[in-house]
């Protein structure tokens, strides 16, 4: 159902702080950054291998990030998978009883299509699943 | 500094339940099972492209997972990344000033040497390093 860990997404307190952490200590490339006012955060992505670090910032009060960070503090946030057809994987989840967020994709960064499962459904894990766009195909090494 | 992710920890309620999660209803292959009593844990380790992830079940109640588990309940735990020689990237992270909870490596599942970061070191998330002994340098996909 999934190929492999897309990203694993970092709620932190800093952003550049934690960018220093993530790009400077261990090394990792930053390959993009973006706010997506959606989700109310602000997004600093780095390569490790064919997935990414995915840091989290939140902008406001209100949000699906900052709810988790008045709760939960910095810290592991989500993880993601990447899938080839978002759409599809979601009916082959709602079949198999997987409680979802989303019903349908909305818009990530880099014009990817994801969409959020249940933590609840999933042991206390918030999942993502990602689609990329076609521009970004061959961004990671998928076999 | 670090190669690719090497696994994601996950602590688990209920390990028979999210074997069937992982294994049946997201399709990763369970690869590897194994009791590691000096960190109060039964493990599951399945794969998922050139990545792991590993379902955590405490044994008892004085463990880094167990007191993790009383505190937060079931879910993500901590990020593993792969080095090719922990000694060496154990010195490294000193000499940045990264505080760590092992100064030296122990042993892990598969015959690996493991060490963990301080979570407060790395903005919340605990956070391990992991090499591999030789019998295991072909398992992933490492470039």
């Amino acid at each position: 159902m999934f190929s492999h860990v897309d990203h694993i997404g970092i709620a932190v307190a800093d952003l550049a702080a934690a960018k220093a952490l993530y790009g400077d200590t261990f090394g990792m490339p930053l390959v993009h950054q973006e706010t997506l006012t959606d989700f109310g955060v602000r997004i600093a992505l780095f390569d490790i291998g064919s997935s990414h670090i995915e840091l989290l910032s939140p902008l406001d009060n209100d949000t699906l990030v900052s709810r988790f960070f008045d709760k939960q503090g910095p810290g592991l946030h989500h993880v993601a998978y990447r899938v080839p057809d978002v759409e599809k994987t979601l009916d082959q989840l709602r079949g198999s009883g997987i409680k979802l967020i989303d019903d349908h994709p909305r818009r990530g960064i880099r014009g990817s299509r994801v969409a959020f499962l249940h933590p609840k459904a999933v042991g206390g894990v918030l999942t993502e699943i990602v689609e990329y766009p076609e521009s970004l195909q061959s961004d990671s090494n998928i076999t």
